[in-house]
């Protein structure tokens, strides 16, 4: 059984849902950011970044949520949650999270975690006014140049969908105009339609 | 045939030495960042994002350090650059490549990006200030969790060392108190021996 560490409403939802939709067989635990869990001992010991997602699995633990994706991928092969037998496919996916990881996220981040690069308290506003702006700029491009429809990588629902579902939750928290990403809003809805993202969204906010 | 298109010492470089290090089938493109050449419209027509790494392949185009990585390794199997075989070994290649374009390049570019998340010239200034502290955490943490030795995964030289090297040039620009990172320094040297590495970096500031 694998263990996932997330904190509600962070990018571990990306790994939660790809779990639930291939049937895993999973516990997810919260860390209360709130009460900063994630820089206890006890979770340094699982993380030493601090951060979530954090998979436990019988060989090890597992970090960073482009791995830990096609890592559920290639154990629950039978869920076809990636092209596993075309390399060019898998890269074209590991591309997509990747830009999402490594450029929107951060984009994102400059809005609440501007303090990881940055100490002067003008500085930091600064980053969190321009973010509406970055945020945006990253989703149009995703819209006009990645996107393919009705999934992120065309007909088949893969890794990319939790993922980009995840960042886009953000949206409006992060100020953006959702009104000019109108394929990013019917991705969303087609999401919230799955019974595996309902399922996951009730364990995360309900209990 | 592959197409590489890179800039001297950027990112690109990782995925310039897997090539090599495979024996690929490639051709290396240079991009002039100082003529704005990946501003280009030549150039936005390969890569929309206007960065490299970009890889032509005869299905499409890639982008982004980690997937192109990957797809080397798995167009070159022979090459013994990732354990394809061996999920979990495979998401801890992954989960390391991933640290390092998500948080140890993003910590890197305040220094000279910062325009990216901040407009006011006192912010981005403030940003290129903390970089050594930032960057200098990233490889304390990379030293102390992550690698094993002699390469990053261990006995095995893998996907991690060219992308880690490639990252660890940026040190001294970094202002990074390199004393206190003997695994790097020692690592760094280990990949200069490299024949293949030795090649490309001659290839990619001598010509």
């Amino acid at each position: 059984m694998f263990k996932l560490y997330y904190s509600p409403g962070s990018c571990a939802l990306a790994s939660h849902i790809a779990l639930e939709e291939a049937g895993g067989d999973y516990e997810a635990i919260r860390i209360n950011f709130g009460a900063e869990e994630q820089r206890a001992p006890e979770y340094l010991a699982i993380n030493p970044k601090g951060r979530v997602p954090a998979l436990v699995t019988e060989k090890g633990i597992l970090t960073e949520t482009p791995a830990i994706l096609l890592f559920i991928a290639q154990s629950y092969p039978q869920a076809g949650l990636a092209p596993l037998d075309d390399i060019f496919k898998l890269a074209r996916l590991q591309a997509f999270n990747s830009y999402l990881c490594s450029t929107v996220h951060v984009a994102h981040a400059h809005g609440g975690r501007g303090h990881r690069w940055a100490d002067d308290p003008a500085a930091i506003a600064d980053m969190k006014r321009k973010v509406p702006e970055t945020v945006g700029a990253c989703f149009e491009l995703i819209e006009s140049e990645m996107f393919e429809g009705p999934w992120v990588m065309g007909e088949t629902y893969s890794l990319c969908d939790p993922y980009l579902y995840t960042i886009a939750r953000w949206l409006k928290s992060d100020m953006v105009d959702k009104a000019k990403l109108p394929k990013t809003m019917a991705h969303m809805e087609r999401m919230e339609a799955r019974p595996a993202v309902k399922t996951v969204l009730e364990n995360q906010f309900d209990s």
